[in-house]
């Protein structure tokens, strides 16, 4: 088996920089399959992703940012579900050639997300192809009953969303600044928050498309309508100020994408549980908006009157230089889907 | 939202063609996650594998052909662990300019193999790429304590092998019969066989690479060595015909590779049981040869004379045209692990 050295040799390096056990792995990497003992009692929740050099990251990304970005954007999702995460399978694909200390360097990304939040590697893929890309499964689980969706939001809720909006938009320009670039490559997912929020709130999304586009699916889901307050959504003082030079300085924070925030919908009586859940995570979390009856997302400017929506983001066209990762099988025109049997 | 037309009409075309309803399914796709429910008292068992233009497949593949191998190969997985198989997500990526016929022949054929073996797709994502490729993670259970790994061989047990072998490798090349042609591109999982055996074998796994590679793997976890006789390994009437023509004969049987059968370890005393179990699953299943002390895989020929190996197969060096799927992140190096926590 003399030839198969290069392809053990690098699994053999890829896999030590991972955190291979954890949280019900029986039997990890290294059979026909993973074998896990799911927790008793909860429901998992489980979720599929890419990211592709040239259509989500580019050269300048290091190879660790490409691994953190990979399990990130997954774990971003379960946050929006409120689980915890548990278990990820990584489907690892690049061209002949790449230098090993590519691929080691995805994989210390890789494992740095991991163990950061928890999640144990327990299956793995190797490939040729014509690109570096890295797919990743996520696998999480909470409480069933306790687990948020898309389509639990009423009229009369308030919308809220957590941490800032519109830097990671900014990251992908020149010149950006060092906490920009870092928010476009190594996002954090709102797992904590998520967690915290998931029996307080009756719906949840995060933010990879854009704030606009994202609450456009949690409403269609909810079969509900929206009004954002453009002046509430949360902005950094040094986002707002480089936005200032663009033609709609608000884009970026409701068109921009990839924030990785929640946004999350709260009945008024439970804002105040909302909040303390938010400190008790230690995530900002701010009220923006409000749904309502209809179907439609409404900006108000500052002065109240109605703006129009930024353009939306499709992960195929790719209307930027670089797309997000988030382009699920979602289904956004199929609004009114009923609550998850419990 | 006009500019994502594109996308969620690809999305809801490709959606179409799919199962996405089946056992634990709480929710499926169309929300960031799909929320599942585990078999109660069961383990799960989680692989992954991708297939991709150039390496995996061609021009000469139907789009439904890959989308039927693409999770055929990951069954084939579950099917050597005795598992039986609940749940897939698919990460399908592809050029910009690929026809949406070519896409949606993919969806069916994912779909005609998921409605065949009884898999609920819960997740997806879509992404622009150089190439098409299919990345299927697939997730199916069993009850604790009737999983085989490929660690449980004990010297003194028997080597059984299901179906026949070599015929796929024939069906890559120029001018092959249909039938070896099918047998390449719409591998049949041996998920009942692998069922059946789960409480009579000590060990499994399935012949992606090729039947001695793959035994190389089994023995290697095992800690264990093998002794095959070459005669025994069953060979339809028409691939020895065919494989008459070649410098080696047996090649294509040994180390041909995409057979997606399964070898078993047993234990003498268990033969009759292994027999019957493959009788009531419909699966031939042939002993040929016995598991024994040491590290080493020996071809006996029929002479009984010591034969050496053919070349194995690297998933990354491609020494063929085409190579098989099954780039698992496994650690054939790795002998000697105990079995699975029970």
């Amino acid at each position: 088996m003399r030839r198969a050295i290069g392809e053990f040799e690098l699994i053999a390096r890829f896999t030590r920089a991972l955190p291979l056990r954890g949280e019900g792995v029986l039997l990890g990497v290294g059979d026909d399959a993973a074998v896990l003992a799911p927790p008793r009692g909860e429901a998992l929740c489980a979720t599929v992703d890419a990211v592709v050099e040239g259509v989500h990251f580019d050269r300048r990304y290091a190879p660790a940012d490409v691994g953190w970005k990979a399990l990130a954007v997954n774990l971003s999702d379960l946050a929006a579900m409120g689980a915890r995460p548990l278990w990820a399978l990584v489907a690892l694909a690049f061209p002949r050639g790449t230098p090993p200390s590519r691929l080691t360097g995805v994989a210390r990304g890789l494992g740095a997300c991991a163990r950061r939040y928890g999640v144990a590697l327990v299956g793995g893929n190797v490939s040729r192809a014509g690109e570096l890309s890295v797919t990743v499964t996520a696998v999480g689980a909470a409480r069933r009953g306790e687990l948020l969706t898309r389509a639990g939001a009423r009229p009369g809720d308030l919308l809220l969303a957590s941490g800032t909006f519109g830097e990671a938009a900014l990251g992908l320009l020149p010149g950006a600044p060092p906490a920009f670039v870092r928010r476009q490559r190594r996002p954090l997912p709102r797992l904590a928050l998520g967690r915290a929020l998931a029996r307080i709130a009756s719906a949840a999304i995060d933010v990879s498309d854009g704030l606009v586009q994202d609450l456009g699916h949690l409403c269609a889901a909810s079969g509900v309508g929206a009004t954002v307050a453009v002046a509430d959504v949360p902005v950094s003082p040094r986002c707002r100020a480089r936005a200032r030079a663009l033609a709609d300085p608000d884009r970026p924070a409701l068109a921009g994408g990839e924030d990785y925030e929640l946004l999350v919908a709260v009945p008024p009586r439970r804002l105040a549980a909302a909040r303390a859940a938010a400190r008790e995570a230690g995530t900002p979390l701010a009220v923006i908006g409000r749904l309502e009856r209809g179907r439609r997302v409404r900006l108000l400017d500052r002065d109240g009157r109605e703006r129009p929506a930024p353009d939306g983001h499709d992960h195929l066209r790719a209307p930027r230089a670089l797309t997000s990762p988030g382009g699920g099988l979602g289904s956004p025109k199929r609004g009114g889907r009923g609550p998850i049997e419990r």
